[in-house]
């Protein structure tokens, strides 16, 4: 990652820091949400795993540091500050996959101020955006009910390369597959793809666009059926199908991406059916989110799997949260701001979760120094120690971790329109607050 | 840009065509949208200049290939085409900067198609995501009324390269600068921040904060002031800038990040211009967007710049638009699909502008061929041939277009409630459409 992917007044700050003495002063800083997205009851910690990739390689080449000096906005003892740094903090994190809550911090950093400073948007960035598409992806595979649900955002991620890490949020959270192969290279995320309508077109008329793609691909692939009549489409499927399977290929399925799919499904379902072709599934596409997929399972729709593309890859309708990363200790002394809306608790923390029947069944925010409250487990975990990574988990393992966090929420913070769950703010972390306040 | 960052049905349909012997056959493709982002008037092209890079550096390399290989999915010949594949094919598009409209082709590939094709899904990345931004900071722009703007969002962005492309599009579109300081450097957009609450709060109290940056940054600085108390903070200000202008330096400004910014800055530029310091502006932030800025401007707050963040790097309230890339003509035979509400017009085309009284008076989308109508001008331009660049322009050049077209737009689309713009299907065009339909 390149180093000046940071906010300028970083680099500012940082400079003032050296120069008043406080460059290497410990701090102590936490990321954390005040609020849910909009209509969400939980979050999934992602991201995490880049953020601290980026800590631990974080470094100004001679090239960045002589970009800075063209700048002529900094002085030479803070070139050579930046030309020898590295990032030397203590950070504790929760493990990708861990559901949190609003207040709870999901990565703490402890270290000299200039470095645990300079990471700011970097950490806030990495974490927040996958966090949000793992919540949302969440909330589809959720209202999917055991349907296969594969990742079709990258046409409309913002920026390309970001499609690799919503396939990788969405995979993180129990998505299928992807479409973006790039993302299945490089974390080994299952592809998958049907055609395009433009296909269907390159062909004088829709059988001869299927049996085509029959003949490249005769066992196992998807048609899709919508480009000019869908159940018109479903029956022209149905008689390739049948001519495969007499050569000893087999159609997968076929796929709707427009109209009522409801409705649709239902009639492709009984073309199908009629046919002998009840092991030829259907897939759905087209605007769909976790709201759209719970009304088609709810309708009894028959469709076997879902392409989620835009409405996740953007997260639409909850767009961002309000993700931040605020000093809570200063050389010591606990420090906060009370600006409108957006008071900080001090002090570095845990976090700790009971359960009770198998269900999470309440938090607590405490400072990190507190006795572990009876019965409860901690959910921050030491992740570098000095600036050097602690070990590292698999993606699969965070999938895992995911999909058991998953199971455990109540029922009440996992539906679509969910309720606050109970997050405590330890006593000792009320106190440290009031004596902070007392010395502002 | 990896060639991977594809869908992997642009690979499927490829590995088909090459077999079916289609894949030298010429086929035209354009980009067009069929609605505008909520609540738009109008779009502003960007990421062109991105798509085209793309396009011209297309090659897959050894290890792409031996990967593709690896996944079983794909035959020799196939392979073999695409280790040694090259874009080829003739490109126009609009110049960035240009205002367009739904229905109207932003850029239009014409090839062969085993290359038209491949492209799609980058091509529809790159131009929707810097076109919603550049839109939307165009219209923040409109909102502040000649007062300063300063794109803040790195921190929010969906992905941290990300904010290179939000960067880029809002100065574009006519933003000031950036805090992104990756930004500035490659696109030479004036960097631009302040300081962060954490800043303030490393200090013993507030007062010390102050002195101490603008010991670091003596001339021209700009202060955060609502860390603990905001009027109260501008008071300090007022004290340390005056102190400071004894030694020979000056304040810039003060920040306001939070609370009601209309009344805040009432307030404070009395307690400013209290203390005799009435060139010390006053810069306001805090998720921020076109509405909430027309808001403080028609109110009357006495604000001197914002910064924009979140809101406008997520596009929060108009996230995507439905910018698709459709095959329109293909071997020589015009194209089209069917499916409901996702109908599309057939035929290579112009798009072509009047103007009247120094304002755009409606566009008219034509067959290429066409005769140009009266006193109109083309709006596609020829950006490629035989897959090599044509020309390039200035970041800067761009930008001027941007302004200049803003200036010629209708009031009435210009609003932040618009009304439509008047958008002309060329009889040619429905022509060959109903010619097209009856071919099916």
């Amino acid at each position: 990652m390149d180093p000046l992917l940071v906010d300028l007044y970083e680099l500012t700050m940082g400079e003032s820091y050296l120069a008043e003495g406080l460059d290497e002063r410990p701090a102590t800083f936490q990321l954390f949400c005040r609020t849910l997205p909009q209509g969400f009851g939980y979050l999934i910690a992602a991201g995490v795993d880049d953020a601290l990739d980026y800590l631990a390689s974080l470094r100004f080449e001679d090239d960045d540091v002589a970009y800075l000096e063209s700048t002529g906005l900094f002085g030479d003892a803070f070139l050579a500050r930046l030309a020898s740094l590295q990032f030397r903090c203590d950070v504790r994190a929760m493990p990708e996959g861990t559901v949190f809550f609003p207040d709870e911090p999901v990565l703490e950093v402890t270290g000299p101020l200039l470095e645990a400073q300079l990471v700011e948007t970097a950490l806030v960035n990495l974490v927040h955006f996958q966090s949000l598409i793992a919540s949302r992806a969440s909330r589809c595979v959720d209202a999917a009910g055991g349907r296969r649900l594969v990742e079709f955002g990258l046409r409309r991620t913002h920026g390309l390369e970001t499609g690799l890490s919503v396939a990788r949020a969405s995979y993180l959270a129990g998505f299928d597959g992807t479409s973006d192969v790039l993302a299945s290279r490089r974390f080994g995320i299952p592809p998958a793809g049907t055609m395009a309508h433009s296909y269907i077109e390159a062909f004088e008329d829709e059988a001869a666009a299927f049996e085509a793609y029959t003949r490249s691909y005769p066992v196992g692939t998807t048609l899709l059926i919508d480009t000019y009549d869908t159940v018109e489409g479903a029956r022209r499927a149905a008689r390739v199908a049948t001519e495969l399977a007499a050569r000893g290929g087999r159609l997968g399925g076929v796929r709707l991406d427009s109209g009522d799919l409801d409705e649709l499904s239902r009639r492709v379902r009984a073309e199908l059916d009629e046919a002998g072709l009840r092991d030829v599934t259907i897939f759905a596409s087209g605007n769909l989110d976790e709201h759209s997929i719970a009304e088609l399972v709810a309708a009894g729709a028959p469709i076997d799997a879902f392409g989620v593309g835009t409405r996740l890859a953007v997260s639409d309708g909850a767009t961002y949260f309000d993700l931040v990363y605020k000093l809570v200790d200063f050389d010591g002394r606990p420090v906060l701001k009370l600006s409108s809306d957006k008071a900080t608790l001090p002090g570095a923390k845990q976090v700790w979760r009971r359960v009770a029947g198998g269900l999470f069944a309440g938090d607590v925010v405490a400072l990190a120094g507190d006795e572990p409250p009876a019965g409860a487990e901690p959910l921050l975990e030491p992740a570098m120690a000095g600036g050097a990574r602690l070990g590292g988990e698999s993606l699969q393992s965070a999938r895992e971790r995911a999909a058991a966090q998953r199971g455990m929420l109540p029922p009440a913070q996992r539906a679509l329109e969910p309720t606050p769950y109970p997050v405590e703010i330890a006593r000792s972390v009320e106190e440290l607050r009031r004596s902070a306040l007392a010395a502002i």
